[in-house]
């Protein structure tokens, strides 16, 4: 592109390595803000800067957290014994969004991938690990992706864990809800067959 | 959503008021910066709000500049006497690309919408009849969109400037170059045909 003004271009370039945003939308998104005011723009920059300098991750589960410890975490009412092990933010925002759990979190900031040079070190496992140690937890459920990823880190998990007295389970894997036959993936549908249910515990 | 973090929330905000950003996708943005080095949100954050501090219009032709007289203006290899008139600064780079033009634009910063509240008076027209006054100026090129918009602000400009001793002319439409003709839309085909030039004009 030939760009009229360097400050411009450097500022699309910037745009531009936002993931799924190409040069075409970072020109877009640019003279979009070029439009607004000079206290829009402001508002925006900053809402980037201060939740980039101010932002901290719950000492308990590092979810992403305004204070030491999230509001979950240090919540009364939720069952402490009951932890549910996710990749990311999103996955417990898309959690409590069902209203169908009341335990607390712990979030692993990634997944295991050998092909993106992300090894358990580099997650919080360490964190899970001593949550177990103290001996008050009884259920972990590991709520991961159905990817090679999520499979993987759900097996390394196990192996670390299954030497305390805590039960491990998974969420559940098979055809949506309101799914129809037809339309399932074989994968999904085959498996969801082997790994079939008694009746009485689908209705339970 | 269930944001776990008020500053999360409101970068999310900041961001879902761009075009085009839902609240989804502006949640993988700030996460994605959120990953990112102190350094490399501060390069983002700075791009934009240096931008917006130091942007400078040219005072010839309103185009995004960042010296008072943009280069194409200030080129003495471009033909002053030919100016083009584009709505936008994207339409001035999108025309640089093609190589086919050796003149000067003239950027309106919009197109006449009484719809979006956009009128003559909102547009760099006055500007425009400014530099046609002086007479060095033998064609206008009208290269603005082949929409309702476009077409108002084409009638608008025509209106104004047809006092003037210059060519007012706008850019060709029809089907594009490489089209096949059943897969061009009715309006295009049927004016298309009504329009048609001599064999030998579309050769030359």
């Amino acid at each position: 592109m030939n760009f009229s003004s360097k400050l411009l271009e450097h500022a699309v370039e910037e745009f531009g390595k936002l993931p799924g945003v190409g040069k075409k939308t970072a020109l877009r998104l640019v003279l979009h803000l070029l439009k607004q005011s000079d206290a829009e723009v402001g508002r925006f920059t900053q809402s980037i800067d201060k939740l980039k300098q101010e932002i901290k991750y719950c000492k308990t589960c590092f979810n992403i957290s305004d204070m030491e410890q999230c509001e979950i975490c240090a919540s009364v009412k939720r069952d402490h014994g009951l932890i549910c092990v996710v990749e990311d933010t999103r996955d417990v925002m898309a959690i409590e969004n069902t209203n169908q759990f009341n335990g607390v979190y712990h979030v692993l900031g990634g997944l295991i991938s050998p092909m993106e040079g992300v090894g358990p070190a580099d997650l919080k496992i360490e964190g899970l690990i001593d949550r177990v140690k103290t001996g008050n937890v009884q259920e972990i459920i590991l709520a991961l992706s159905a990817t090679m990823e999520g499979d993987t880190t759900i097996f390394y998990l196990y192996r670390k864990l299954k030497e305390f007295d805590v039960q491990i389970s998974t969420i559940a894997r098979g055809i949506s809800f309101g799914g129809e036959l037809e339309y399932v993936d074989e994968i999904t549908l085959g498996r969801s067959i082997a790994t079939r249910v008694p009746y009485e515990r689908n209705v339970s």
